[in-house]
């Protein structure tokens, strides 16, 4: 594998999903990537949920619609929730440190993964990282307070690829310097 | 790019370096993979120094080694130290939501696609997320309330891959679950 950055420059945001279903198998595959990331003291703090019911989905696409934004996650097709779990650290780090220090650095790493993965598989997605979370966990069945990290829309991008937004980053040199 | 799974389980966290030189133009790869991560409200809450200086990087190595751990890193031939930047929302967003919700996520994201690109490029990785911040800001002529996130050791891997340590991971079936 020689072209990583040609996929990192290639993932986008998607807005626009097609009708096309998602294929379970791919929605595995963009799951055991997160699976392979790297955390804090190997913790692995995240638990997944993917939501593949067409009612289901519907229903966690309005979870992320109460500021009257994200019009365009309905037509998503499958839903990542992203659970933070308890971080099991080394006992000499835990007397230390909280045990969620690293939590959502390594949930970061563990949901691009996700995104990674599908987009070599030709799928879009988008984080969404504002949602209802009462209504979240009634939905899932999950406790009141659960923690959440993100929700990640899933599905097929309706345009080409080459009609993708443009990706608007700082320049190289405002963000880095060599010493 | 049909392999970013292959990709994802081979990158591990590399703790023996051999003494061969790390080029910059990987190095600055590497951080062109971070600067393309995606990051709440497109925010990219990060600014990235490279320690490539062979002395400043042996300082920078003893910053990780104040609780006697850490040794392997004295052999790192760069290091990226990961700053956390203030992060400009969307201003509906910014009215709800604390600056920084998000920031420690995308963080881990861009952190995560360095260490990506280093693996396609054979150089090898390793985070490390306890470090003297007091000492850091110091070496790097940083203000003391400097927000870090992580530092990266860099480095050719002194072992064939064939040989680095088996990645454990919970079972797939113990993390997620399809609804």
């Amino acid at each position: 594998m020689s072209d990583f950055l040609e996929l990192a420059g290639r993932r986008y945001s998607c807005r626009n999903f097609s009708d096309k279903p998602v294929e379970r198998e791919k929605l595995e595959k963009c799951v055991e990537a997160a699976r392979l990331a790297p955390s804090g003291c190997n913790a692995q703090p995240w638990k997944f949920v993917v939501v593949v019911d067409p009612k289901l989905v519907s229903e966690v696409a309005k979870t992320t619609q109460q500021l009257g934004i994200n019009d365009y996650l309905s037509k998503a097709k499958a839903f990542l929730v992203v659970l933070e779990d308890h971080a099991k650290l080394m006992p000499r780090i835990a007397s230390l440190y909280d045990s969620q220090v690293f939590a959502k650095g390594d949930l970061g790493g563990a949901t691009l993964s996700f995104c990674l993965e599908a987009e070599s598989l030709g799928l879009g997605t988008c984080m969404a990282g504002m949602f209802d979370r009462a209504k979240l966990s009634e939905l899932l069945d999950l406790p009141l307070d659960q923690r959440y990290f993100l929700v990640v829309a899933v599905g097929y991008p309706a345009r080409e690829r080459e009609e993708a937004r443009p990706k608007l980053r700082k320049p190289f040199n405002e963000i880095v310097r060599f010493i």
